[in-house]
């Protein structure tokens, strides 16, 4: 069965919203409690869990610890992903500091960049390597696209070429990738227009 | 008529490949060359256009520019809007430093940060302001929270006090805005995972 993309977009989203639960103590939660908290209708949470089994007690709600291992094992949250990212710029080197990705499973094995001022260097518990060493198997199923928009296509290449099957591509540019390999692209602009779009029509 | 989330949401992604047929001078495109490249099917493509009126010509397809100029105005991309950044940190840094924006309409007008370090100092033509400034009318309609997580939620107040209407929010921390605040939360875990779920399955 296919899942619908929304449906696995929005799979983080409750586990969110359950991690929180949980930290504040709540056992059993309702949909409409989740649909409030989430923004998502009751109706369509429901239909996206039904989607991998059943897992609420009828009248009652969602035991929350058991959703929330539910769906980190869908998910895989549960077991650890190496995540390689190519381009130590600032916006490279937020991400390989981010402390919120052990959570979800996420741990940066490598971080690249061409600069000889910043190779050898730590980031975190890192060593940044020199991205001229790719292409090699890096055995990392990851990696994260954080080059300047100039050298996206030629860095993203250097990725497959070392196994890596999935990119998150900050770069801005369309990758031309084999099917084989899985590609999403984080656009902040276009999180700009979205936010700006509902702004309008607001009493400024 | 309410037109659905995913449909603003695609609206950028029309924009960008319409842009990028525009400077390869390509003149008309059809619903399905469209729907090749932005993996959209030609059918939702027409019905997201369809919100907001006429555009192709029947048999032959949409000329590009005028439906970029139609998209741009009904996104207002022509249209020039400040963003206030809180918190210059790396990921602050990388976007006051973001090239793409101004594209797309959006201008960084002002930085703020707390550590007096950096405040005085230039990215890019833009000045760090002491965050202890805020909050006043800063007639900045958007804002940009890139603060540590610990002080998201004042400080996205402070942001709020100072007449700020949307928030584009990185802290990973669920805000407890008033209705008449749009946030739109940005959290790269999620787009790991989501990119890890369309990995399983694959032949590694």
């Amino acid at each position: 069965m296919k899942i619908p993309e929304p449906t696995i977009e929005r799979l983080p989203v409750y586990y969110q919203c359950l991690y929180r639960l949980k930290e504040n103590n709540v056992v059993i939660v309702s949909s409409e409690e989740i649909s409030s908290r989430v923004g998502v209708k009751a109706s369509q949470f429901r239909k996206d869990l039904s989607y991998f089994g059943e897992f609420g007690i009828q009248g009652l709600g969602y035991p929350v610890t058991h959703l929330m291992e539910r769906i980190a094992s869908i998910m895989q949250f549960d077991t650890e992903h190496k995540v390689a990212i190519c381009g130590a710029g600032h916006l490279g080197y937020a991400l390989a500091r981010f402390p919120g990705f052990a959570k979800w499973g996420f741990k940066i094995s490598h971080v690249f960049d061409k600069d000889p001022a910043i190779i050898g260097k730590k980031i975190g518990d890192v060593v940044v390597e020199d991205i001229n060493l790719l292409p090699y198997d890096l055995k990392v199923p990851m990696g994260i696209l954080t080059v300047p928009a100039s050298v996206a296509k030629e860095t993203a290449s250097l990725l497959i070429k070392s196994e890596v099957n999935a990119i998150l591509n900050f770069t801005g540019v369309k990758l031309d990738i084999p099917e084989s390999v899985v590609v999403r692209n984080v656009d902040i602009s276009h999180e700009l227009a979205v936010l700006n779009f509902h702004l309008m029509g607001k009493p400024q």
